[in-house]
């Protein structure tokens, strides 16, 4: 089954939207098995998205749409899409009471109505998280068209929820894939490594750059998902006698969710002193549900008199060693540790730029403690290359401190090469 | 000048990787007053991609190529485009001594040397923060075509430093667009105020959607950036006419950064206290480069033990009135703003699910507190219609904050309708 994607909305091309859901919809397709072959954007123009839908169903058998189905004048896609399927939009009476439940009001306007006007016969997707229903139906010579709400909160379910499984009816095989991420190799270095795996067809494996980290996906189609799982396992077999230790997760997509999940296996807690990093990894822990158990306490300590007060940092160490420094990283985490009662406290300081930096210590350099109370470990981040942004050093020191998080609790050394 | 944009990369066809690079291209061609008809995701495969370039090349003025240039096996755009366009490649000497600057090697292997073959003739974009360097040259056709490397903080710096320079010779008008942002009045009643205003040609106006906010964008095209701008002033009046104090922004992105910057100007300091928010705050608030000068310290206090060992909220509130309360909100606002010594206070305490909700205490209830140590307000947001994901009440809370900070120091109400 070859499918296709429209996204429609003159902010995609004008770039002020990220086109987010279509990575979604391509994701959901790639595990259902169908080949997606194309994938474009058109701007609220009822010609060109015409002109684009009528090739679309035309020459694939699925047609994916995203956005454009709201209550404004622009949302053109229902109605452009409809006829170029030679389909007429009727009233569906639920989707109008959904919009009225969600608006708590008995009549809607004209604009939120127009939302509730659905091709005939089709299959109603509804909306879960927003007032716009999608909907899936089929075009006169035959292929499948599927509309999807452009926001991503309200795609992605009414996608996983009511969209795959109407796909899912009618496929005869799947594809699985595997997801090995790599914390501390870079992905050019392990390309290199995994060079004699990359020519498989089947499986295949692919390497993927992810920030400050790398990933390689192993994927295979078969008839059902276990023999599909089955084909994969001597391929990452190989690459975990290869990478060891680098690997921190198979299908576990972050390091935070990783942290977490060991954290609560082993029924310990994290707490965190975090300076140039301003409460990222506190946020990146918490973003997790369920974090609350094994995260009680973090400080953002800025201010030189904030990591006294906070996280009795020594004045003195402050004094002699300067607030970025190996010195201090260790009395934050030790601080931290002891002050939250916490089995584990990371302390980071740094210069995540683009201002602050000096010759002794530019933008880039960071320090990043781990300690159990007992035994503390100070990991150095120094600039290499070319700058970075303050983003992504802020983003690669609080991985960092993820990992050795992670190394500890495995009882893996907390410090690599 | 019409222009499309080809993105390469299988990953982005599995939906393994979001497509930003198409929304900055765009962005910037946008700025350029390019119209961009088309964007499309091809795979990484030899045929499709060619057939794909073709036709771009035979109907478009410029082809912005983006991904594909790196060193493995699978990066085909330079090899496909060149041949597509009549060109052939020719190594580039200095942009291989970049690359063997950046590795710090005099040899490097021949997939890192691949990326220094390049069309020939062609005009090399360096890459400031990679090795694959961009580049742009003409088809036999005259069609313009710029190719520029897959990851976005390598991309983004290119294009700004040098592609945008090499395409801004040859034109003859420039669109300028002003955002205007948003807080505390959704999108669709925005547009319905709007309305009228929305069906010019020069200027243009067009509401947005954001994460719980909207953006109205004002667009003018003219023969220079003073006269566009200078079109869009009379429609951006009326529109802060009846927006008033809704509009936090014009043109300053973030609130975060506007909050930044107020701060900055005024000379005030800023402390947080997050419970549901975990950091997020902080990390918002200094995302934002100089930060550190108004942003000292902010606390993470999931556990009842830290909001009373770091926030000195008393015992008794917290066992009274439970940690998700005004009372809690309002007592780590005046707590932190006090331990701190900050001038601004920031507490927020809530339940961001998807667990722990209560019929009593749902989840999406959230109290933000402001305090300036003098007088201190909470504000209550409550879950309405269906429901928000984690991030989204963490983001909308986070984002309540800043506005309200934001008005204070504008001297507006803190609280609002």
């Amino acid at each position: 089954m070859n499918a296709e994607i429209i996204s429609v909305g003159t902010e995609l091309l004008l770039g002020q939207v990220v086109n987010t859901d279509a990575a979604i919809v391509a994701q959901a397709l790639s595990g259902l098995g169908i080949n997606l072959l194309y994938s474009a954007v058109v701007g609220d123009n009822e010609e060109r998205l015409r002109a684009a839908v009528e090739t679309a169903i035309s020459r694939s058998d699925l047609l994916v749409m995203t956005g454009g189905l709201g209550p404004t004048a622009d949302d053109l896609t229902k109605e452009t899409t409809a006829a170029a399927a030679g389909k007429k939009l009727a009233l569906h009476q639920e989707s109008l009471e959904r919009i009225q439940n969600y608006f708590n009001e008995k009549k809607v306007s004209e604009n939120q109505e127009k939302q509730a006007w659905l091709p005939e016969g089709c299959t109603v997707l509804q909306n879960d998280n927003g007032t716009a229903p999608g909907c899936a139906f089929q075009a006169e010579n035959g292929c499948t068209i599927i509309m999807l709400p452009g926001p991503p909160s309200e795609l992605a379910p009414m996608l996983h929820h009511y969209a795959v499984p109407y796909l899912a009816q009618n496929q005869d095989s799947v594809i699985v894939s595997h997801n090995i991420h790599i914390y501390g190799r870079g992905e050019a270095p392990v390309a290199q490594m995994m060079d004699d795996l990359m020519d498989g067809e089947n499986p295949t494996l692919a390497p993927y750059a992810k920030e400050g980290e790398c990933m390689l996906r192993v994927t295979a189609k078969a008839p059902t998902p276990e023999e599909a799982d089955k084909m994969c396992q001597p391929l990452m077999d190989e690459i975990r006698r290869r990478l060891g230790d680098f690997i921190y997760s198979v299908d576990v997509e972050t390091l935070e969710e990783l942290v977490v999940q060991e954290l609560q296996k082993q029924g310990k807690t994290l707490a965190t002193a975090e300076s140039c990093t301003g409460g990222l990894l506190a946020k990146r822990v918490t973003d997790i549900p369920g974090s609350s158990a094994v995260f009680q306490t973090g400080c953002v300590t800025y201010a030189n008199s904030a990591k006294e007060a906070l996280l009795d940092v020594p004045h003195d160490v402050l004094a002699r060693h300067g607030a970025v420094s190996e010195e201090t990283a260790r009395a934050m985490a030790q601080g931290i540790v002891k002050r939250a009662g916490a089995d584990i406290g990371i302390g980071i300081t740094g210069i995540a730029g683009p201002e602050g930096g000096t010759s002794e210590k530019p933008v880039g350099l960071i320090y990043i403690a781990l300690s159990d109370g007992k035994d503390t470990w100070v990991a150095k981040r120094s600039p290499i290359g070319r700058t970075k942004s303050r983003q992504w050093h802020r983003h690669c020191a609080a991985s960092q401190a993820l990992d050795m998080t992670r190394r500890y609790l495995a009882g893996l050394p907390v410090l690599f090469d």
